[in-house]
Formats: C-alpha cells, sequence, structure tokens
C-alpha cells in the first residue's frame, strides 16, 4: 500500500484488519505486553489472533508462532509488543512480507541518544523502502468499537461493553483513549473508534483520521493533541471532513507554553506558537475547546451547527431554566467565555406569553413561575429553537432532573434537532438526565463551563477556505542567497503586494546630499542591521541638507562602535510620519501551521499585553476586518470616546496584501513594523520593514 | 434575640430548633408547599413539628393547627409557605408571639411594584419592633445534616442518605443548595448544614454563617453569591472564620458584567464591580473560585492551607503522574490559571532517584518508567511533599485508578497530611478512586480545570488585616457641603496623605501675571469643571507671562462657549510634567465593599486593555508593591528589554498614601490622573485630582 494510496485499503488494515499478529505478546498477565490477547479474547473480536513470541510455544495457553515469517499467512496488521530494537526488526521483517500495518508500541526512538536516533532513522527507511505502513512508535494501539478490535495495551480497554457509537478519537497520547473511553462510558458518548498515534514516524493523525472519513460509523472526531506536528495532513483530512459536514474537535495541549521564537523579527514571539495553533485550528475548520469535557459533551453540538466561511466570533444564546440560579450560572459563564446571552425579542417574548410563559426584560427565560411541567419547557422550546435571534438555545433544567427527568429534561430530548442547534446544562448531579439528552444528540452539560467552552468552540470554526487557488505574488529582484534584506529591498517586496511605506530617497557615496521637505529621518541601509535604532544606525528629526550630512556622519561614528563589521555605504532619507496609532503587520511561514499573518499592536506596552490577532495565510478582506476588529488597541481609532478615526480599512488591505506573500515560497518571513495608521481616509504607512528569504532554487 | 445577639442563639433557633411550625404546608402532595413536612418526615428528624393551616384539620394527614398563635408552644422557628401577604401576617404574629427565627418562602417582596415594596418594608419594621430574626424572603428554607433537619422546599431533600460531613452551604440562591448537596453525594462530600438566604430582608449570608463558626461540625464553607449586598457581614464572618483557621471558598455571579458605574471620575469603570469582589473577597481571606465543581471539588485542599498575610499570587505546583497526557494537561492548566508548574530541584531529583524513580530536566515527575505501583507513588510523594520548592503537590493518576486504585490511588490517600498540601486530578472516570481520596482528606479533581481553579483560589486568599487600626488622615479646610473639589482643593486632600503632585502658582483676578521657568500649563480652577480638557479650560505649553495671559483670555472664550454657567476667576499654572509612563491612583468607598484603591495604567489603551489592580483601602507599602506589579503596563519600567526604569517604590508609596483615605468618612472618591512616573529615584508627580465629598455632619 503506496503512502498517499488507497485509503480504505488503509482503513481495513488498520481498523478492520481480517488477522494480526501480536508480536511479542507477554505471557505474563500482570505485564503491559500481555493485555492485547487478553483484551481482544475479551472482547470476542472475530477475525485472526496470532501470538508471535520466540520464546515459548503457548502464550496465555493459545498456540505462538517464532516469527511473522512462519505463521500461516500473511497478517494483515502486526502489533509488536517488544523493545525498540526488536521492534526495528520485526517492522523490517513486516515489511518485507507484505503486512500492510504495524502498529510499535515500544518507546526509545526520540531524544537525542545515538540509540533512540538510529532506530528512528532506521524505521523511516523501512517505511520508504516498502508499501509497509506504520503506527506509532509509542503507540497504544487501535481500537474499533463496532469491530471489538481491541488492538491496543490501554487498561480501560479490558473492561466489558466498550461504549460504541460515532465518536473517532484520535489521540497523541496514548492513556488519553484510556480516559476518554471510561469517561465516555459513564457520560453515554459511544465510540466509533479510537487511535493512539504516538511518535508519528510514519502515518500521522491526520492521515488517520482521513483513512476513516468514509465509514458511515463515524460521525464526528474527537482530537488530543501534544503539537501541530503533521499539521498538513491534518489540514487536508479537516478539508474532507468539512466537505462530508463530519465535525472536529480538538483539545491542544501548549496554552501555556509562551512559544516565543527565536526570530530575526517581533512577528514570531509576538504570535507566540498557541495563538498560531488556534487560528490555525479555527481556519481549518477545527473547534478548538479549552476544557477536557468538552471535548466529549460538545460532540452532539458540534454535529448540529455546519461550518460557515465566517465564524460567529460572538454566537447569540438564549437560555431557558427551571432554576434561576443554574440560568444565571450559564448567563454568566457564556459572557465570560465570548458568547452573548442573548435576550428574547418582543415576539419571542409575545410568542411565550401566548403559551403561558411570562418573561421579564432579562437574557433568562426563567420557567418558575410557569412551572416545572413538561408542557411549559416544550412550549418554550418550541418558540426559542424557531426564534431567529438566537444562534443556539441552552436548556438548563434544576432539581427535578434528577429523579423526575421527565417534567424538565425529556421535553429537551424531544425538541432536539427541531430548530436552532440545542443543548443542556444540567444543575444537579443527575446521570440519567445526561445520558437521556446524550441519546437523544442533544449535548448535556455537567458544567456550565465545559457548556458555554463547547458553545464558543463550535462557533469559532470556520470553513476551511481552498488552498490551491493562490495567485503567485510576483517579487522581482530577489537576491539568489538566503538571508535578510536591507530596509530598500525589504519595501520592494511590499511593492510587490500593495502595502504602502514611506517614499525613500537614496543617498549613495557620491550622490548629492538632498534637501527635505519636512522632519525626515536619515537611516543606514544594511541587510547586516535588523535592529537599526539599537545599534545607532537611525537619526530623527533631521530637517534640512546639513542635518542629512551629520547624520550620515553621526551613524558612521555610531556604527564604528555597535558593528564595527558594518560599513555601510548608503544611506536612505524618508520623512517621518506620525501616525494616529503604531502597528505591526507580519507574515511567516510557521514551521508547522504554514504560513500565517499576524496584526499587532506596536510598542513596547503590545508585546506585554499580547494584543493581536492571528489568522493562516492569504486572508481575504473580510477576514483581514475581523483581525482589526480582534485588535483591542485598534478600538481607540474606532469613534472610541471621541477619538479621531484610523483609516481602518486601508490597515486591512495592508493586511490583506502581506498575507498575499503565502504564494511566494522564497519569503520566509516579512514584517512592516511599525506601520502607522493616519487619519480616516488618509491610508497606512510603514516606516520600516524587513524580509527574510530562503535560497533561490 | 437582639440584632448582634447571641450567635449561639442564633444557630440553635435557625438550625437545631427544638420545635419548628409550617405554616401554610399544602395538603397537595405535588405542591411545593407541601415538600417541608414530607422531608422532615423522611429524614426521621426528632424534633417537634407543628403543621399550622387555617383551612384545614389534617394536612397530609396529620393534625394542623389553624394558626401559630392556637399551638400548644411557641416554636423556635417557623418556615412560612405561604404566599407573601399571608406571609407578613404571619411573620407579624410569630414576631408578636416571641419565635426567634422565621422563614419565609414566598417571592413577591423585591421589585419596582408598590405591593412589593409594601410587604418589604412591612417586614423590615417588623423586624425592626421586634427580637424575632428572618431568613428571607425567597428562601428554600435551612438544612442540618446532622441533626436531620430538613427544613427546606428544595426537591432534593426528598432522598434518603443526605451526605453528612464538615462543609457549610451558605447560597443566595435556593435552587443552588439542592445542586450541591446532590453532587456533594455523588462525590462523597458531605455537608454540616445548607442555608438559601433569599432576599436578606434582616439576617445576611454573613450574619448566618457566623452564627456557625462554634460549631465544631463545620469544618469548612462554600458560598454561593449573587452579589456582594451584605459585605459587612461577610468581612465580620471571613475574619471570624480566619481567626478558626475555618476556610471559605465562594462562587460569585457577575464575573461577565462589565458594571461601568456612572461616576465623576474613571476610577469606578475601571475598576469594574466583578474586580471589587475579587479583591473584597482574597483581602477578607475567601477563596474565589471561577469553576462551579471547584467549589466542592476544593474543599479539603483549602483547609490544608493556612491562610497568609501575603498571598502566594502564584502557588508552586510540583506534579506526578503515572500517564504522561494527563499530567501533561495538568501542567498546562496550572500554567494558563496562574500556578508555577514547579521543577524539581536537583535534591529532589537525586531523592527521587535514591528510591528508583528516574527524572528529566522537565517539569514532569513522571512514574512510567518506575511502574504503577503502591511503592512507587508513594515513594515519589514522600519525597515531593517534603520538598521546600512545592506549595502543593499534585498528583495524576491514570488509567489504573479505574480499577486498581490500590496501585497509584491509595499511596496518595496514605500521604494525606504528611507535609506541603495535597491534591488529586484523576484522569479516567474513577468515582471510587474520587470517594476514597476525599474521605481521606484530599482534594480530587475531576477535571485538571477545576484541579487548576481551586489551587488558585486557595494560594489567592490573604488573611484579613485588622480593620479598627486605621489613623484617620487629617484632611484640613474640608469644605461643608458635598460635592466635587476643584483641582486646587482636591490636591490639598493629595498633600494630606503624602501624595506628591505638581507644584501650582494661583492667579486670582488682580494678581500679577507670574513668569514661568519653563513649558507650562494654565487650567481654569473650578470644582464644576471636572472635565477641564473636555470644556477647554486648559492650555498647555505655555512659554512665557505673556503666553500665561493669552491662556486665560482663551480659555474664558472657550468657557463661553462649552460651559456658559462657569465662569471662573481663578487660574492656575503648573510647570508641565513628562513621565516616563501615566497612571490613574484612585480611591473610591464602594457600596458594597467599603473603601477600596485602583491603580491603572494610563491613557484610553488602559481602559481598553482593563489593565488595572484592585484592592481594599487602606493598603500596606508591600501590597502596593503587589499591585504595581500586576499593572501589565507598568512592567515597561521594571527594566524591560533595557527601557529606562520608572520610579515604581515612588508610585507604590503614592498607592499607600491615597489608601489612607479609608480613614476620612467624608472622601467619596478621590483620583490622581495622571500620575506622571518620573525615571527611578526621581518620584511620582500627580499633574490632575478630583475628590468627591459627602456632607459633614
Amino acid at each position: 500500500m503506496a503512502r498517499g494510496g488507497d485509503r480504505a485499503a488503509l482503513r481495513r488494515a488498520l481498523l478492520a484488519p481480517r488477522s494480526v499478529a501480536l508480536v511479542g505478546v507477554s505471557d505474563d498477565v500482570r505485564k503491559t505486553g500481555a493485555r492485547p490477547l487478553q483484551y481482544l479474547r475479551r472482547a470476542g473480536w472475530a477475525g485472526t489472533v496470532y501470538p508471535v513470541n520466540p520464546n515459548r510455544p503457548l502464550v496465555q495457553g493459545e498456540r505462538a508462532w517464532p516469527s511473522v515469517e512462519a505463521l500461516p499467512e500473511v497478517p494483515d496488521h502486526a502489533y509488536v509488543l517488544a523493545g525498540p530494537d526488536a521492534a526495528v526488526e520485526v517492522t523490517r521483517e513486516c515489511a518485507r512480507l507484505g503486512v500492510e500495518v504495524v502498529t510499535i508500541m515500544a518507546d526509545g526512538f526520540v531524544g537525542p541518544d545515538p540509540a533512540s536516533v538510529a532506530r528512528a532513522r532506521a524505521l523511516q527507511d523501512i517505511v520508504a523502502a516498502h508499501p509497509v505502513r506504520v503506527v506509532g512508535p509509542s503507540s497504544l494501539g487501535v481500537v474499533n468499537v463496532h469491530e471489538r478490535l481491541t488492538l491496543t495495551a490501554n487498561a480501560a480497554f479490558g473492561e466489558p461493553d466498550l461504549p460504541e457509537g460515532g465518536v473517532f478519537v484520535a489521540s497523541h497520547s496514548g492513556s488519553v483513549i484510556g480516559a476518554l473511553v471510561s469517561r465516555g462510558k459513564e457520560m453515554g458518548v459511544g465510540f466509533a473508534g479510537l487511535v493512539s498515534t504516538g511518535g508519528e514516524v510514519d502515518l500521522s493523525l491526520g492521515e488517520i483520521c482521513l483513512s476513516t472519513l468514509d465509514d458511515p460509523g463515524v460521525e464526528g472526531y474527537a482530537l488530543f493533541l501534544e503539537s501541530l506536528a503533521g499539521a498538513a495532513s491534518l489540514r487536508e483530512f479537516a478539508a474532507a471532513a468539512a466537505e462530508r459536514g463530519k465535525p472536529v474537535l480538538a483539545y491542544k495541549l501548549g496554552r501555556s507554553d509562551a512559544g516565543a521564537e527565536l526570530s530575526v523579527s517581533h512577528t514570531g514571539a509576538l504570535a507566540g506558537d498557541d495563538a498560531v495553533a488556534s487560528a490555525f485550528l479555527a481556519d481549518i475548520g477545527i473547534g478548538r475547546v479549552d476544557s477536557f469535557e468538552a471535548l466529549l459533551e460538545g460532540q452532539q453540538l458540534v454535529r448540529s451547527v455546519p461550518l460557515r466561511p465566517r465564524a460567529a466570533r460572538a454566537p447569540r444564546v438564549g437560555v431557558v431554566t427551571t432554576t434561576g440560579g443554574g440560568g444565571a450560572m450559564a448567563v454568566d459563564r457564556l459572557a465570560v467565555a465570548g458568547a452573548v446571552p442573548q435576550r428574547p425579542s418582543e415576539e419571542t417574548r409575545r410568542a411565550l406569553a401566548e403559551r403561558g410563559i411570562p418573561t421579564d426584560h432579562g437574557t433568562l427565560v426563567d420557567l418558575t413561575l410557569a412551572g416545572t411541567r413538561y408542557e411549559v419547557m416544550s412550549a418554550a422550546l418550541e418558540v426559542m429553537v424557531g426564534a431567529p435571534e438566537f444562534d443556539v438555545v441552552v436548556a438548563v433544567p434544576g432539581s427535578s432532573a434528577r429523579f423526575h427527568p421527565d417534567l424538565a429534561v425529556r421535553p429537551i430530548a424531544d425538541r432536539a434537532h427541531t430548530g436552532a442547534p440545542l443543548a443542556a446544562f444540567v444543575v444537579p448531579e443527575a446521570p440519567e438526565a445526561l445520558r437521556l439528552l446524550r441519546s437523544a444528540g442533544v449535548s448535556a452539560f455537567r458544567t456550565p463551563e465545559s457548556c458555554a467552552d463547547a458553545i464558543v468552540a463550535t462557533f469559532s470554526r470556520r470553513a476551511p477556505r481552498p488552498t490551491g487557488s493562490r495567485a503567485p505574488a510576483a517579487v522581482p529582484g530577489l537576491p539568489g542567497a538566503a538571508g535578510v534584506l536591507d530596509e530598500v529591498a525589504s519595501y520592494a517586496v511590499l511593492d510587490a503586494v500593495g502595502v504602502p511605506h514611506a517614499p525613500v530617497t537614496l543617498l549613495a557615496p557620491g550622490d548629492d546630499v538632498p534637501d527635505v521637505a519636512g522632519p525626515s529621518v536619515v537611516k543606514a541601509v544594511s541587510a547586516q542591521l535588523p535592529h537599526k535604532s539599537d545599534a545607532g544606525a537611525v537619526v530623527l528629526d533631521v530637517r534640512d541638507a546639513d542635518g542629512v550630512r551629520r547624520a550620515v556622519a553621526d551613524i558612521g561614528a555610531a556604527l564604528a562602535a555597535t558593528a564595527p563589521d558594518v560599513a555601510p555605504e548608503t544611506f536612505m532619507v524618508a520623512p517621518m510620519v506620525r501616525g494616529l496609532a503604531e502597528v505591526l503587520v507580519g507574515y511567516r511561514r510557521d514551521p508547522d501551521a504554514g504560513p500565517i499573518i499576524v496584526l499587532a499592536a506596536g510598542g513596547v506596552l503590545a508585546e506585554l499585553y499580547r494584543d493581536r490577532s492571528v489568522r493562516t495565510a492569504p486572508v481575504d478582506l473580510a477576514t483581514a476586518e475581523e483581525m482589526v476588529q480582534e485588535v483591542v488597541a485598534l478600538r481607540a481609532l474606532a469613534g472610541y470616546r471621541g477619538g479621531p478615526r484610523g483609516d481602518l480599512p486601508a490597515l486591512a488591505r495592508a493586511v490583506v496584501g502581506l498575507s498575499q506573500l503565502a504564494a511566494s515560497p522564497r519569503i520566509v518571513e516579512a514584517e512592516a513594523n511599525p506601520v502607522m495608521v493616519l487619519a480616516d481616509g488618509r491610508g497606512v504607512v510603514a516606516v520600516d520593514a524587513l524580509v527574510r528569504i530562503e535560497e533561490e532554487r
């Protein structure tokens, strides 16, 4: 099976094999390596299991073969439970014999030590030379719940009655698949399959999920990500999932990692790894939840909300409750999480009143006065899921949910899928009510926090944009070598994508020194001075030709002290530009997420506040306008407290322009910083720029 | 029993009465008003219950009396289940007869309608005229779990086997006490008592809690707050609880309320109601949790962390795990919540290695290699709870917790209270493990989110400061009438508390116009111009005596247009002061929280970023220094990226000074804005100020 080959064939060998070999399976049932055989037998999987153990003719009472080669047939899938060195040799043997998928449990392939490096390289070589596909290393295995294939060493799969359903789990962490299956069982959320992807020497999480997309038993995905490694295949999977209307939620570690990268520009540090991850996931249509429980609790909700080209950044939520305190908790948390608790319209209030449900002018539709009865909750929901002012309706049943779910819980279940998406936060401990709702396809939440989290994550998703349609931006005259461009050459890159910058007069040796029309700035032009001000290579507020001459001399003297290796011959003179605000517009190719564009407030305070908006590049004008709205500092230029308005439309156009560098493969990073935002109608002007390119190929 | 009287007597009548009357109790068991009788009988409470119903000789098969007066004795406590008008009359009757506590279930006492207003006033009059104490209105009742007193209409108390333990719940919301008791039962968290305080026409939540403090069965408190109404009694309770070492956690609604108050100064809008609430709770020693589950899950943890005069704003947390993915979730969330996931010291790593536990240089102590065994987890915890670098240790057991709690869960329980505070996040669904840990006194969390939340809330508490020791700040020469002071009079207030301001030269009619030493500012002096710049009453950059004359004329002309009612005769000249940063230092008396002090970054951006620190006033120097550290913008003056250092010690002293206005009862609000922060060693200078006072009494 070649890489990128038949997805159905990969899925069959991976998740629906007819035969599996358990290589290195242990006879000692206390050992992790004994579990897959135990669990497959306990689950009653119908396929053929071949225990393989070179040292024993019997393992756990079953016949064992001495090697994969000795088996009576070539198994579809081999799970290698041996140590790392043996795992390499077994994989080689499997590859030679034509085993389609090998899953490796052993650790010992990651790390700086020579043995790990050598093993990882050996696996890569085997994969490159054969059609075999490898899951892992460090994989706790794969599970197909519908087929009772528990090909895993995770102890959670030793119990009977695994919860069956439509959720497919793919996780970088092996232990988490066990945590999710045990929690899902209690919650009444069922699984189609679960895969621990481990070290991803070959098959990535995205590729594995992609292979399952045509499985009608899979209705949605729950991903546990430790990083964005393999982002390209994740993007491909997400696009295909969006086409098929199969939604994806993800929980990703690393939110706390400051992730300030070493970078010649500030774009890297300002964006931060985790903001890039959030932007990437939203842009490819994956809802990123912030809380572990929402990953499963939100599954039914996300299935009921189709992807749209624009995210509803602040979904409008109707809240109906039989308990004032619980309803208030929901409203409060929704607003904290960034949703809009939406007041019912006058028309909605009239319709409720006609059904005997009085409301006040508040956000909450409180049924306390009308009474906790089936008819009351049902009538309220009938009105609310049909009301246009709500993107989603949250029902909050109180104490009655615990012993009398017929009163306020069953009507929620019965109104599922009859209008706007519906979810529930159940205030008391009421596991039966939660299961009743979930089995009816209603996301039911144990806490107001996970409820609000899942709603915001669900609506944060954007339909993935096609990536094949980029027109290459023509950036002429780039030097052939890799490196940083000087300011003048960097401006040429801005010119190519239509980002305005200050007009520049060049001053080479022997040129006449120009007079200046107004306060100007003189700078050395050199690719070796990315931080010109720090080096003394910038003189501000120059007023005349004499001033220019003095500035050139002063810069030469300063550089002799700060950067003796740099002896610039060319200088530039540009008018000083004062704007209403300074911002940074930065583009870079992220090693995982690919091209990204950042708009950030300028200056030291912006760094401290981390006030920025990130998207995958390129962006269209509407997206750039969203980005402008997301930068808090720019609200000061949008008429805040009667202050002057800045030319934010021009800023959005500049963001669109710089983002088009995504079509210029040699541009690694391009930053216009600062960009001065002028008064409304007067545009924006970059007054410094820095571009880094890679070598011409 | 007089107000402020004997706490023990109040507690007895409220929570341990010998006899209760159920006034208006319903015979129809489907009705809410029928429940207290059902529940008291079901629970087997040993006291005397008197059903009172004027319309029926029998209620639920029991003899009923026609009125409270007709009872054979005066009951200790009456729960009034009748409608609002009847409730007033019954309360009057009870008060006259000498019933000690009356709890009122009815709504209908809040709202702008005349009937509600009249009822509320009638209750207040009854309370004022008699020793009776009233709980409610809108109270779902009171529960003493140890005594089986289920004097409540909340349906959650109809079930048997209420969880008994040390947590006392007081809640503004009646439905929430039911949600908490059902959740506690499932969790293995037990209760001493629960009270729904409702509308608090008389007894406040703080006063009720205060009455229970000497009950040895109460080990800690869980509060559900809808507002800070009654904050004075909450403060009194919290101080007494701190003295007795009984910890308090609170969940408070209203985090999303922008709460920008109408105020002549900016201090109100900048502080925001909810930031005031957080500061108030932390300052009185109450840990405010952000998630509903943490309110109960954190109870054992908070008992193990004594209050200290300084909060550990970023507690250092050691994390030990048997599952890499789960441990990483805990670390990630702790850092997001503001805790510090702490790397083990070299000494700790050595001690672990001696016990066969290898560690790498990361934050996590991962026991995967050493194995999931009792001895391994126990040895790791032995080392970690004794290591000085951890304020708290979190153990994260994986899949084994579900069916083999002896391996990694029991050792956590066995290490409870042997060193540093200990908590656990249990990754799989494992209710037995959670209960085992909780019964051993270890806070066990179902999610990484509530774990991190409870830890941060627990360590955010500060030992309450004595409030009786304030030296009154002598503020001489205040006018007698209420109102806003002009800038010069406001500076006099700053002088009284030692907050530096710009030197002022006054210019009254007929005075010689002064020359100026450097760039100066000319302003009109008037209490009627709180926003002088907007009115055109400020002229900047005046350079000489002629300039002063022109400025005075210009201001007169501007005011003729903008504020024709204001004809100031006095002007002031002050040097223009440029600082490294502008900040706002504001003091005000909050109607609930009392005196508060705010330090905020200056300017429009600071408002947009809501970048400020709030405390109850007065503060000491160490607290003011904490506040300086909390304002993000001020990091730019603390040596960030090699920038110039500002005189932050002087700023902290100015904060201390302004906060001392807490001892000046006539000062309602005092704001120095902007305050210029000069270079290190050069101090701070207020260049405008606004003080509002109330009438002299």
